[in-house]
């Protein structure tokens, strides 16, 4: 046998997850959930490296993974066995071998984030788990034309999560677009960077938000209403 | 104080109910769990007329409900007061007072169901109780046809769930449309007409994906894809 390198895209449902993954002992991540499952699938202990963590609630159309296993076993197989063991909240869209030297974090060129606002009187049922209710008028025309002043390449420092700003240097990321799309009563930001600072989606929604409402005071969107959509390599 | 009659559209994720009502005891109904709330408002015990009943599993975009109360709460506040007690997965999209004579359940016009498949090789985290996960080949041309055959007025005896069989000695009814959509890998069944025979549309949906994909053997469609969207009167 070889050893060999496997893409995943993964399409999770946050709502259980205690995120990709946690320094806490006995919670249940979605790092930990893959990589038990792979470990029956092979028979032994496999490292998966994400393109990036999601927090607690934070769901994923197209999360990217890569792990190494010395192994025969054909890619559609190991989705098939995996989507089989797999608890339903999590599933895997595609598996396929990369070569040795492809690293899901490292080899990024940039990622796709949504945001989702349910922008009503009254709360759904439906999307309780998927979106942010934000019962207050929104000015959509005043947010894109902020939106407009975010795109770009910018030090996004004031949109990092405090309790991380002195650990990271380059606060730096370039913003290649930066859509609000109306559907219904649901509003979408979609952002697509090179790079994304802690919370930083979280909080720019939450500036677009303030922005959009004429309030003063910018906060950070609940997880729930996120969704990191692609990655591109 | 005047006796009033109310109309409300009611949104549920039927996930965690079983059903609209049931005869057994102590299991979470909608029902149940509406009156409860509506006792709270009003101090006494108020009985809901529903549209229609719903089976366990069963969505809601539109299920229509009528109550009488001795009240001068505005509708609007009624509304309110609902969506903040009730849980997450049953919300109240409008309140509003009608006649004395209106019943939500004999005075329906027509009604529209909409069952989704999920129509691919792998399931979905996000669509898990929303879809029905049929991974094998659809053949929508096919249904389409099958779809114009049903439309109009018939006996849709084939089409009723055995164990009610008996109790209905009418089974003619009028569909009044019946399409099939495509959107990504979803197909989405929507079916009006003016009244329904128990699991009828899950029926009619089992018949369709039997001709979707040439297997001769017709089966009730699971009740997590089906939504209840709307209600005529």
């Amino acid at each position: 046998m070889t050893v060999r390198n496997f893409k995943l895209i993964l399409e999770y449902d946050g709502t259980n997850f205690s995120g990709w993954q946690t320094q806490s002992e006995g919670l249940r991540t979605i790092q930990n959930h893959l990589e038990e499952k792979l470990e029956r699938i092979f028979k032994k202990k496999v490292h998966c490296q994400a393109s990036g963590r999601t927090d607690s609630g934070v769901h994923a159309l197209g999360q990217v993974v890569h792990f190494k296993a010395d192994t025969d076993i054909k890619p559609s197989l190991i989705q098939k066995a995996l989507n089989s063991f797999l608890d339903r909240d999590l599933s895997v869209v595609t598996v396929q071998e990369v070569p040795l030297d492809f690293h899901a974090q490292k080899n990024v060129k940039d990622k796709t984030y949504r945001y989702t606002i349910l922008n009503r009187a009254y709360p759904s049922a439906l999307w309780r788990d998927r979106a942010y209710f934000y019962p207050h008028k929104l000015n959509l025309s005043a947010m894109r034309k902020k939106a407009k002043d975010l795109k770009g390449t910018h030090d996004f420092k004031p949109f990092q999560s405090a309790s991380q700003r002195s650990r990271i240097k380059n606060t730096v990321r370039t913003v290649k677009n930066l859509s609000i799309v109306k559907e219904g009563d649901l509003v979408h930001i979609s952002i697509t960077a090179d790079g994304f600072l802690y919370k930083m989606v979280r909080n720019i929604t939450g500036a677009l938000i303030s922005t959009g409402n004429g309030r003063l005071q910018p906060k950070t969107a609940p997880s729930h209403g996120l969704c990191l959509m692609s990655v591109r390599y």
